[in-house]
């Protein structure tokens, strides 16, 4: 990897005995820095130490659904000229299947080391991300949200990769949260980040979303000077800093003594050893990761598994007994839409580029029909006719009319937000006058964010619709497959389907969840409207049935459930099983083979008022159940699931009914009482006191950034 | 132009009667249409009728500051690849000088005949045009607006084109006003525009935006359906449909009955008697304009006007006496910003191909002197500082630093809306940086919206900011002429430069103009808050005085006015002179030649409160005045410079108390009284009462969009 410096000192030698823990490794390099050359490494594009060996580093490379980024560099041709590209996270999301994510992480990793052996992008790969601030207003947006919304929402992501999962890295965002731009906020980096929830192994780092340091100067205006904007950041324990501000700057800053070195060392200490955990500093011989090269890429099982990944992820919303579609030599099958010749489009933002891209026009074109295609309404909102000419003599030449449209990356990618959830104009203009001719039509609302499909549900002309977000390099196939019944739809709505004019009763900048007096309150736990789609709508082709099958006592006592969960010795009590995983038989009553997604969800009046409608709590996907055959899905609940937070951010376990539900439409529920005394399961530390008035009166609470789907819509 | 057919009627032989009034030559011609025929030519690209042997015909070009436009075809190179690209109309807008546009405007007439002789472009351009609603909203956005801001503020520009200036064409816009879709609304195109306009030339006629009329269906659902929209269209009086919507939905529009055939040929009368009036049908060797050729494109005089179009909108707004710079062979100018070698930028949107693009950097490089130039921030908001590393070094290197940046069509243009009036934090904190270097600097702020400079006004360090909006093919010379001397600025903000916390203070769809509760007000005539710079603001190199010659009386009686007018049998008594024109000396104090642009502004508390803190009546450009040398403005007011509109919008002429003030910061002022009764010079038409209730209570009026320019900011 790098020649070793005939001065190699006795530090260096250290770096380089792989027995040694990474810690002290990674403690022995730095040890040889100079000032300056830290400094030097506090950017994400690390240029090294010549005069010790250690060679260039970068940091910043991007693997939100396939490998990606500016310094991933892929060949004009040939070896290293394509990877796989994976849908997008919202549509992954959507299939429920917690294998699918490992499988597909897996094969970006394998790729990323390939890539990595031929010197063509780094080791270390940043996904996924999050956009709903107003463009470019959020390098300045400061997101008010309550204690209790804070802790019951928007943390729980983080807090499973930080506690629950250990994950290697956190990026720190734009914004700032209830006053404090996250990248400079002790509290949230070190306080809940770091101690709160653990997550202190010494390879652990946090980088700046790219050049989050940079604004917590301006447009913040947190930190008077840029100095004081590069020594928060350092301090408050971001380890990385995607951009140049911080060795740009740190050097006055330790020239104005408002920074030590201890925390500058820490922080390369941090960075170098997730390095050597990698294997970064090791002979390469005898790292078998090392050994990939191209043949690991694009192999035959990822782009089995990129199809599969989006087969699994579209969600039938509407179907009146259309589709499968039946379709034989002689039919004439009409593609229409901005979306039916898909290309990059089907990949979304943040892509590399993919083995190939199969559009549903080129799906449709290997099937034994005729295909008559002409693209109709324009970009985004283009209301210009011109291009729907060409539409009307080819449907009047089909048989069976299939629309794909919704919205794509002009409209919806980072920097850039939706100030409409309606589908366009011109769009519903052609998909209703395509229904007007009474032919067998199916429509595909594509995109992330969600869009008010109700004109095209309540349209009686018009069969089927389904969604497909970024269904990526093989989205078109999966999306034909599942239209003419080579695969069965079985992924659930990922997000609430709002009305269109819910963007008028909630400010995109309200982050508040639960429903006010101006406010109809968000997500499907909150949301007191009627929604077009709920969350984890999804039909099927064929009907499930599903019963509990094991023996869970109607009645718990709280006391009892704690003294069970603290003999575990457990250092999360949240965490504790809620007695045996809830085993549920699942039927298919049908006559067509599918997977089956089991939703559980917890509801009742427990805990502080209001009261939200239901909590996911558990969910687990079964595969192909045939005809008559039935599989059992096993729920694991634990003590958090039950537990609610109130207003300090408390978790707390509460007496009361509750009552499981599985399913959207529950084919089985379960009551179920607690009694007893309520019991903290997870006290949350308050920030401090001089940061509580930095805050609107009423939110005194902080959020990391940096996680989620550029797919994002309004709120799930 | 075209082959007659063999079976020329006597209608056709009328047509080509070429002393025959266009109107009857029309008719002759439309006479022989079937309805079929007509209807087919109701779209924008008509495909004419060939058994007549009438060719097909595009009525959508561009001109908004040169030739552009989806169907004006550039070669790729030689004669007809390139035309003269000039300002946008903002920058034109700044210089005040009325003989500049007309230049201008002749010079795009002249290329585009050239082009049109060689089938390359058609005959009617359309321009300029305004996009202030939200992005793609714009094509559902109903504008609510007062009868009296309607009348005093967002009509009078369509006033001066309809009534005053005998347009040959105007265009009805995407969104609503007052709850009617502007291309449904005969209020808008039949009661005001043609008839209390007098706009009744038949061979005018009214387009809609692309694609207007299907916007009336979806997503307005002022029409119920697309047959009604079409009909609807074209009853109100749009006469040619920009699109396809007109000719595909008016066939069963009269199926249905609900529309008939002779507004249908008052629409195709209007059409065709304007291309008979541009000699369409005529023989082209009798036509001068058609026997221009490239030669007349591009031309060195078409060029210099480009250039001095740039020179006269350009606009100082501070200098601490920097400016203009002394540079000699020896001086070393650093050259920074997204802005210093913008190319296309320079242009705006609707542009064609101009002739060559002069960044500033390609100035700079003409001089004797040596440059170094880095580009600094990336996109707008981008705040990655990757592209900053080479500000560093080069402008250590210089001398003199000019950073030139602000915004572009990345953030503002047809389609988009700004959610900022801030410089971004990156740029800002660039430009901070290179002022803590001390050297002399200069700020150049591009762009056609507002942007809050005040941290550049506020920064000692910084020396000068001009304003140079997007200055055309020749922009960059222009803006380096005026740093060094070769030119003097003279140009006057068309804008009011608000502080970034005035988009919380209002919201974008909020057309009210005068200060309310919880609204500071827009324009320079009614924001009642403290402008960072005001509209008309502009510095010289120069200082003028100014004094009043002409005899005025301080006293006037109204009825005696009236009577002066009434006796000169005026149509429109608002446009009777008030008295003779003001004659204004203006002497040059310094040493510096210079253009100056002389305001007049009228105040006082006269007609309904609140009274607008003052409205601009009069202006002149005078040109070239040399130290010590005097000239003289001649202000030519009217009755209706005095007026004021009620909440009915009526105009009328109130007794009071009246300032006349020459310039921002008066350089002199003249008081007079009106006294007498008030009297009503315009009486407005008030909508239908149906129509009224249409409109959120009090707002009872419409307004005809598709007037401006996409630089048009927030508010002017």
């Amino acid at each position: 990897m790098y020649a070793v410096n005939n001065h190699v000192s006795n530090a260096l030698k250290r770096l380089l005995i792989t027995s040694t823990a990474p810690a002290e490794r990674a403690r022995a390099l730095v040890s040889l820095y100079t000032l300056e050359e830290k400094i030097n490494a506090t950017g994400s594009t690390a240029p090294g130490v010549p005069r010790l060996g250690i060679p260039p580093y970068e940091w910043w490379s991007e693997g939100l659904h396939g490998i990606a980024g500016p310094f991933t560099n892929f060949s004009e041709e040939g070896d290293y000229s394509y990877s796989t590209s994976f849908p997008q996270p919202i549509l992954m999301g959507a299939a429920f299947d917690d294998q699918l994510i490992t499988d597909v992480a897996t094969v970006i990793a394998t790729e990323a080391r390939a890539f990595n052996n031929a010197n063509r992008t780094g080791l270390d790969f940043w996904t996924p991300n999050i956009n709903p601030w107003n463009g470019n207003l959020r390098y300045q947006f400061d997101a008010q949200i309550s204690q209790q919304d804070l802790v019951e929402y928007y943390l729980p992501p983080f807090q499973s990769c930080a506690r629950d999962s250990n994950v290697g890295a956190f990026m720190c965002s734009y914004n700032s949260v209830n006053g404090v731009p996250t990248c400079a906020d002790p509290y949230l980096l070190q306080t809940i980040l770091r101690e709160h929830w653990g997550w202190t192994n010494e390879e652990q780092w946090v980088t700046s979303d790219c050049d989050a340091v940079q604004n917590i100067y301006l447009p913040h205006e947190w930190a008077s000077t840029r100095e004081q904007a590069a020594a928060d950041a350092l301090i408050a324990g971001t380890d990385v800093n995607c951009g140049t501000y911080m060795p740009n700057h740190l050097p006055a800053a330790f020239a104005q003594g408002i920074v030590n070195e201890t925390v500058l060392d820490q922080a390369l200490t941090r960075q170098y050893s997730s390095l050597v955990r990698l294997g970064y500093f090791d002979p390469p011989e005898n790292q078998p990761y090392r050994q990939l090269g191209f043949e690991a890429v694009a192999t035959n099982a990822s782009q089995k598994l990129a199809y599969k990944a989006a087969v699994e992820g579209i969600v039938l919303l509407k179907n009146d007994g259309l589709l499968p579609l039946s379709l034989d030599s002689s039919t004439s099958l009409g593609l229409f839409g901005g979306w039916a010749n898909a290309t990059e489009d089907l990949l979304g933002n943040y892509a590399g580029v993919s083995t190939y891209l199969h559009s549903p026009l080129w799906a449709a074109q290997q099937l034994n029909v005729t295909v008559n295609y002409a693209t109709g309404p324009g970009g985004q909102g283009d209301p210009t006719t011109g291009g729907w000419l060409s539409v009307w003599p080819a449907a009047s030449a089909s048989d069976v009319i299939i629309y794909v449209g919704g919205i794509n990356n002009d409209v919806e990618e980072e920097g850039m937000d939706r100030g409409s959830i309606a589908w366009t104009g011109a769009q519903l203009d052609v998909i209703g006058q395509l229904a007007q001719q009474g032919k067998p039509m199916v429509v595909v609302q594509m995109g992330g964010g969600q869009i008010d499909s109700s004109p095209i549900v309540n349209n009686p002309n018009i069969s089927a619709l389904l969604w497909g977000g970024y269904p990526g390099q093989d989205g078109g196939v999966a999306i034909i497959d599942i239209i003419t019944g080579k695969a069965a739809p079985a992924g659930r709505l990922p997000t609430t389907q709002y009305p269109a004019s819910f963007i008028n009763e909630v400010p995109m900048t309200d982050m508040s969840l639960r429903p006010g007096r101006n406010n109809p309150g968000r997500t499907y736990k909150w949301y007191n409207g009627t929604a077009v789609f709920e969350f984890g709508s999804g039909l099927h082709y064929t009907n499930f049935s599903a019963s509990m099958t094991s023996n869970v006592s109607a009645g718990f006592d709280i006391a009892e459930l704690m003294a069970t969960c603290h003999s575990s010795n457990v250092t999360y009590p949240d965490l504790c099983p809620f007695g045996a995983p809830v085993q549920i038989e699942v039927t298919n009553m049908g006559n067509t083979t599918s997977d089956y997604v089991t939703l559980g969800y917890l509801a009742g009046t427990f805990g502080p008022a209001p009261h939200p409608k239901k909590s996911l709590v558990a969910y687990q996907r079964l595969f192909a159940l045939s005809a008559g055959s039935s599989a059992t899905a096993s729920l694991n609940l634990t003590l958090g699931s039950l537990a609610r937070v109130d207003d300090k951010g408390n978790k707390i376990l509460y007496p009361g009914d509750y009552s499981l539900l599985i399913d959207n439409q529950p084919l089985t529920s379960f009551n179920f009482t607690l009694t007893g005394d309520q019991v903290m399961l997870d006290e949350w530390p308050q920030p401090p006191a001089n940061r509580t008035g930095q805050g609107v009166s009423g939110f005194e609470d902080y959020f990391v950034g940096g996680y989620g789907s550029d797919q994002k819509p309004v709120s799930t």
